[in-house]
């Protein structure tokens, strides 16, 4: 997929970005306008994925500053300043959003007028984007030679191109073999509640005429079973020295693969290691009732009954096989507070 | 749950059942008055399960012989007979429907009179639900002597009242530690991609006030790993001696049952066992892959991409703790046609 999950209109100056709520029925990508508009497709979920949404966060920062026009600079720099607040407030918890705000809003603070901040915001925000697609393509590199040369791929959720500029993490790996001449097939897991899996990455790796075909989430063990799964790839959310954080579902696959011999891997940016806690310190995410309770019209559940809906699972480093980062490869076990000694400038 | 699933309203001779179809969000009991009606419930998934089907089969007998009143014994005999071809072939492949219509229609072949032949097919049909009973009954006290006073248990499916006449298989051992006084709390897997987990178990369990929260088929080896689950209970479709075949998912919950050191239960009648077959010999049903594609009025998948959708997966023995029949308890490892010798004429 060499299209843009999110990216600049330089003839219109707003932001374009694939509006994935309406995946996987419809591709349509949208003009933000307004960081009222990126705004709202933050908080609606268009635009989702901690590398996109940190892209996305540049980018409003620039669209903020064409879209202001203070002689004054101090009241042009505070224009701009609270609208990056405001695109923070969108999704609190997304450390990216807030760090490619903040990211682009420091490089404008010595601007001399509002057409050099604009300049300087829009240049930043491109080497954010630009960033991600190499630090993605690095890792894709670094994964594809771990894949055999004709082989089937199980992956969970999805970290991939959609969830970044481009390319993607699990699923850049596995665009990065193919790129490289491999045989991939893969089989790509709902991934309930919310069906990232199924309407995501079914979706873009059909689009770039790689076969993939959808399984519910609890048959992958018995595919693994049947021998038809060489490999297992996943993307995480957070790596501790002890354990990878990712999407529920992603512990019971490492433990399925170990249970068969299965390779499992993980492709993550060095920036999700995290040197400072271990597994036992950090809380899982509960997540509302209602993402089990209703899907489209239909209901699953009686009113009576109370789910448990976690958003994450952490996998204990002995089910991993190697890690994939855009630095080189790391086999565990790890060692704490030695994860990415390299990683920390990230 | 004292109600039946499927019972004979002996006021005015027809058929009434849960229309399970509109479960979790009403609970209605509907009358099949003909057996036209009878059938559109069997093929609709209005009454399903097993044993459930078994008893629809005996009484949709009965229910025909109701409906007819030909002077001419062979007359009537042959619209009767012609009733049970059609509601055998509303599933075809529903063993146990088949096997409650063919029970009742031999009884009534020596009949001398309509009204006599009503009588022994409504006795006969009625006898095929209380043995249904009894033998559920027998199988959650085999059970339920295998769960501790106080712990919380795993399931996935509905293997219960609902897919029965009443009480259940693996939530009839669950009702009968309970009746036993233990301290039951229950997690109930979704079960994708037809929901039995979340609109039906957690339904009927709700119902009997025993505690109950539904996850995501994918949760479970999450919640084994933070040591709350203490024994997983399942049904079973069929059981080799090698391996027991049971909805999508099963496998995966034994294997992360195992290295977890979790029990792992299943709970059926000596009906389902199959002394002939082995593991390999049994062809997995796929299904549409709608099922996986829509949920209600919501798209899940684009159009260009295929499912893999098997129905049930094989759970080697291996993995299996134990075995609860009516009959008694079974402890694998199992020997080829010696699985439950006195069981050859169920």
């Amino acid at each position: 997929m060499e299209d843009k999950t999110i990216f600049w209109d330089f003839e219109k100056n707003c932001i374009k970005l694939v509006e994935q709520t309406l995946l996987p029925t419809e591709y349509r990508i949208i003009s933000c306008e307004s960081v009222e508009r990126l705004a709202k497709a933050i908080k609606n979920l268009e635009v989702r994925g901690a590398p996109a949404l940190g892209v996305a966060g540049g980018f409003g920062v620039a669209l903020s500053a064409f879209r202001h026009d203070d002689e004054n600079m101090d009241g042009f720099l505070r224009l701009v300043s609270d609208d990056a607040d405001y695109l923070i407030s969108t999704r609190p918890t997304a450390v990216n959003l807030s760090w490619g705000v903040k990211r682009v809003l420091s490089t404008i603070k010595d601007a001399k007028n509002p057409k050099e901040a604009r300049d300087i915001a829009l240049l930043e925000a491109v080497a954010i984007a630009e960033e991600d697609e190499k630090m993605c393509r690095l890792i894709g590199k670094h994964g594809a030679d771990y894949l055999p040369e004709k082989c089937t791929v199980l992956t969970h959720c999805n970290a991939g191109a959609l969830a970044c500029y481009t390319w993607g993490t699990a699923l850049g790996v596995i665009r990065s073999a193919v790129a490289a001449g491999k045989e991939i097939s893969v089989i790509s897991c709902e991934t309930r509640p919310l069906n990232q899996g199924s309407r995501l990455t079914a979706w873009e790796l059909s689009r770039d005429n790689i076969p993939v075909k959808t399984i519910t989430d609890s048959t992958a063990a018995y595919l693994m079973k049947k021998g038809e799964i060489d490999a297992v790839i996943v993307g995480a959310d957070r790596i501790t020295h002890d354990a990878v954080f990712n999407k529920i579902g992603t512990y019971m696959h490492a433990v399925c693969a170990a249970h068969h011999n299965i390779p499992f891997y993980v492709a993550a940016p060095s920036s999700t290691f995290d040197n400072i806690n271990s597994e036992s310190d950090i809380i899982i995410e509960e997540r509302s009732r209602d993402e089990l309770a209703f899907c489209g019209n239909k209901q699953l559940m009686p009113d009576s009954v109370n789910a448990l809906n976690y958003a994450f699972d952490p996998t204990p480093m002995e089910l991993v096989t190697a890690i994939f980062t855009e630095k080189g490869v790391l086999k565990p076990p790890l060692l704490k507070g030695e994860l990415v000694p390299e990683s920390r400038d990230i």
